[in-house]
């Protein structure tokens, strides 16, 4: 992991973020006249975006999802289904063999849920996901926020976020079993004389009984070439924090500010070596959205011609549904005055920067970017910018936003990669290996100071 | 639907049979020299089997599924492990839209328990892949019997079968109603200039309110091109056929004698028209393994030849995983003498034809075949023969069953296909539309008698 000590220039690694819906994160540029997002439904939509990604030598795309249409804004889902704000929205886990049949080194992280499916279904489909990408498989475990996905998912309605993390715990630990702990190395013999398919004395049944799954199976799959497939999470809270700490390889942070993000990494870090991992096996992920041009006024002119097409509606229906709090109670154009006791308030006062910004004025500076880091420049401005923040931060890459689908990542791949490979912070070419070798220059499999490898038993 | 008015010379409708393991229905087989099944855990594999099919101009690939590895057979998984028997398998629904990807006309059937997931996310993955296929999906309908299988998925064991089909019932009610009821015709607008993407007055939450299911919720994906996909069913119990008279768009028989599975046949459309649907909107597809060469005694011969790596033991293992009786406290070469009170003796002799075989000839003589029908002859013979069952039974078609991939799907495909084309009972190139089209000359929709047309609001 010698690409990842401190002090030594890092290569960027770099994540294009989605979802598989036709408004996310720059939510009502889908109206944009060159946006073709709108075509998310067909197969062909995914598959030449892959290929334009592995042109750009991306190294992972990221599929965001969600359970549930966001429906806390206005107590109904007419906002997000007006603007198409992550609802409609596909199934990710079934796209990705198309596109990875159609590339040859472009990764693939899959959002999936620990909050609500059986960890052996879940485990199964993984493993085949990984077998069919031949181990370009990442997984960004997400506990799930939406009460209308709860209630969707059969439950009477959203567990706490404590419990959340406590039932993803379980989920882990039995998804560890069944992808580490049931079937050793050497299991598959595949010889056709003896004739032995599986040695069975290498295979066995593992168990969970915790309190909220419980089961006791053999893993349905054969061995897949990384077995569990990269973790990503992308947790904020304390609990959320030491749960990433603790699993996870990638980690998907935002922020705008160099000097939180890098104490922010470094605490990180430190959990993760209090928690006996190796802190430099975290790989730190930042969230931009890039609008780059010629000059830094073209790239200005291109942002305020992208920005007449923001939704606030769209906005709104998201972050009404991701805070758990219906924003068309307060005011858009005048400062907030809270009520007493009202829950809401530090939340509320972060977003305001504490009541200096309107409603609108929060809103509009999240418009085009959400949480993520806006760059707005020429695409040596940029180049510099994204070094800068390199190494700066201990960060180890980008998570990409959409905004204008295709134009903008065509963008970035046209004018700022080039820069990036130039000034040797960019490969020329791709590795070789499953996803976790590429990343880590290690692997297939988790290393040992992992807890998935404490379920082995070969 | 005139392509199956009774009297007149029908088109033979093609289903290729397959599971994504090792071994499956000709067990054993995997070990042949020219076999390539061990293939079966990359994503190449599956895509050139789906391009040979689209060559030979199959309608459909058909997936079966199983959850748990089949464990019965001398109370272990010993059995199916070292014969590769169902166990290791692949989850099939993954697989799809990189098979779909690589071809154009070929539809997919992929076997989805009803017993075990949450209906909102089978919804949602089934209506992700139908997107992705543009239509061209199927979905064959199964509870689970494996007690393996239930305790995998978190439960204390297997529910007995006609509670099985009760939950099945529910798990219909609900899918039924995201698929058709939740997303009225034109509510997705997707016009950039008014904005509008979704008409939330065209969008409503659908519930469930079920013994084993409930839900509300808003279906999370849009409108796919046939709403339900293609609904197919294997049921021989009476609880079955009056669930798949009911429900089945594609029925899925067996049989050796025309004269039984003619009267099956009607007996099914009658049980169907009672329930208020057209008799002719089932299809019947019989299952078929075939054994061709050029002359009959090369076709003999071949049969002869793949009988040498056929595995007792597999198949034992299958059929106690199916049959819930462990085959292993039979004697294999004596006349089985039943004990007081053997409950599975009327199963046991049903499949010794009365105690005429031993156990071990009545495994010889599935050996191939399974419980198919067996054809082994040469490429007229063979036409023959199909064109016959066609003619004297009102079925509409056959599932092919693997043997030796792909050599045998190849051989059918040179050998047999150009006869039936000639004789005018097979297509010499594909139609259009989605599978419900081609299937029925009508769609993409189900038919208003459908049950799940009730769940429209629109």
């Amino acid at each position: 992991m010698t690409d990842s000590t401190p002090g030594q220039a890092k290569e960027i690694r770099l994540n294009m973020l989605e979802q598989c819906n036709p408004s996310f994160q720059a939510f009502g540029l889908w109206t944009h006249p060159r946006d073709v997002s709108t075509g998310y439904t067909s197969i062909d939509y995914w598959v030449e975006y892959a290929k334009m990604l592995e042109r750009g030598l991306f190294d992972n795309f990221f599929l965001a999802d969600v359970y549930g249409i966001p429906d806390v804004f206005e107590g109904r889902a007419d906002g997000a289904l007006k603007n198409g704000c992550q609802g409609p929205s596909l199934d990710p886990t079934v796209l990705l063999p198309a596109m990875a049949y159609a590339t040859t080194n472009l990764c693939f992280t899959v959002t999936g849920s620990v909050t609500y499916e059986q960890p052996y279904q879940f485990a199964r489909r993984f493993s085949t996901l990984d077998h069919m990408l031949d181990g370009r498989l990442g997984w960004n475990i997400v506990t799930s926020y939406l009460t209308s996905g709860a209630i969707a998912m059969g439950r009477d309605g959203l567990e706490t976020h404590d419990t959340r993390y406590d039932i993803a715990d379980e989920f882990l630990d039995g998804v560890y079993s069944l992808w580490e702990g049931s079937w050793d190395a050497g299991a598959v013999v595949r010889d056709k004389s003896a004739p032995l398919y599986v040695d069975p004395a290498k295979v066995r049944p593992v168990s969970l009984d915790g309190e909220h799954y419980r089961f006791t199976a053999i893993a349905a799959t054969e061995t897949s070439p990384q077995r569990t497939p990269v973790l990503f999470q992308a947790g904020t809270s304390s609990r959320g924090k030491a749960f990433a700490a603790a699993h996870a390889e990638g980690v998907y942070i935002n922020g705008t500010s160099k000097e939180v993000v890098a104490g922010h990494i470094a605490d990180f870090r430190k959990v993760a070596a209090d928690s006996g991992r190796d802190p430099r096996a975290l790989k730190f992920f930042m969230g931009i959205s890039v609008f780059v041009d010629d000059t830094e006024q073209a790239a200005k002119d291109r942002h305020a011609e992208y920005l007449q097409y923001s939704s606030t509606e769209g906005l709104m229906a998201m972050l009404s549904g991701a805070m758990g709090i219906d924003l068309s109670q307060y005011p858009l154009d005048e400062r907030i005055e809270f009520q007493e006791n009202d829950s809401n308030r530090s939340v509320m006062e972060a977003m305001t920067r504490n009541n200096e910004l309107t409603l609108r004025q929060a809103l509009e500076a999240r418009a085009l970017n959400g949480t993520n880091l806006a760059l707005v420049g020429s695409a040596e401005q940029v180049a510099d910018e994204l070094i800068s923040w390199m190494d700066e931060t201990d960060i180890d890459g980008f998570n990409i936003a959409r905004i204008v689908n295709h134009e903008t990542t065509q963008n970035f791949i046209d004018k700022v990669i080039p820069i990036l490979q130039e000034r040797g912070r960019y490969k020329a070419a791709y590795g070789e290996g499953t996803f976790r070798e590429r990343l880590f220059g290690d692997g297939p499999h988790l290393p040992e100071d992992h807890p998935a490898a404490q379920k082995r038993q070969y």
